[in-house]
């Protein structure tokens, strides 16, 4: 099987860590606090629009690109996480969407 | 070119969002108030370990099956909200490292 | 002067982690972790609900409490990490209005 | 009864707000994404110390201000939605504290 993007990506983030030696920082805890770091980033960008401003087709260019970045930041740090503590994305992505279809 | 796994999961997403009737909840305002709710639940599986505990040599099973969940929270809804965004994950993914390589 | 209602929480906050020797725990890292955790639990709450749906008026008495309950989790934690750090809060909190008022 | 801090300043937060017209934006809903927000700032102060570097003593002059000041934006959205939700934050800190007795 070919490897995925999720692994491509995995792979390019890990390299630009461990270029600059920040590996050590990236414990599974300082990696979850990161993560709500960013999305608190991403919150803020939204705290004060209305629903019907938050939708794609009412977004300035500008804070489209600004929400992009926001996303991009908490998708770096998912895919740190699940290097470091060896979850495969796409295996409990599907796995949780199984829980909660047995759910809801 | 084919289909990569993150719009397959992507699409995956989707369809269980319309069975359910709960497009009209997944505003992008929504959907970033639900990465903060779950970043968070994924911050309370760390608060009280220390660094050492974090890792995964040290995590217990169980509780490596609970984060993992948390994650797949997270990417569930990191993904949903590409999707009602219309943003390529692994392009902003690859935009935000190399603004990141200028930086650092 | 007499003490102000936020020491006496302060004191009282400290005094249950004392009897429970849970200050071992509270390093400003994971206070700061956990105020994440909380304020993920009360986005939670919110997530679904349209502006009009989230006001006083509009919320029934349980998930009133319920909201009350997470609001309280957020301020013990704040207390709590305000005193490990000895900041005064309502001083801080003067502090921020005034840099805010020559800002806006 | 005189009137206590947590009135006091609820009231000077709520005559910021007034002034500035923000009264609009303040629903439940849009005061809990803001604290997210605040809460991921706090939180990405923290997020690459060690346990031992968080404490007060190892902190720095300047972060220690940057920290406190985090503390008190976090401080003041959560008086703003006591406000708007009619919470009185020293009983539901004390109610709270009752039920975590019963537990823990």
């Amino acid at each position: 099987m070919s490897k995925t993007e999720f692994d491509a990506l995995k792979e390019e983030i890990r390299a630009f860590a461990q270029a600059r030696d920040w590996e050590q920082f990236h414990t599974p805890k300082n990696l979850a606090m990161a993560i709500t770091g960013e999305a608190g980033e991403l919150a803020a960008e939204f705290q004060w629009l209305t629903a019907q401003q938050s939708v794609l087709e009412a977004l300035s260019g500008e804070r489209l690109e600004a929400i992009s970045l926001e996303i991009a930041d908490i998708q770096i740090y998912l895919l740190r996480l699940a290097d470091v503590l060896r979850v495969d994305l796409p295996t409990v992505v599907r796995k949780k969407l199984e829980i909660n279809e047995s759910r809801f």
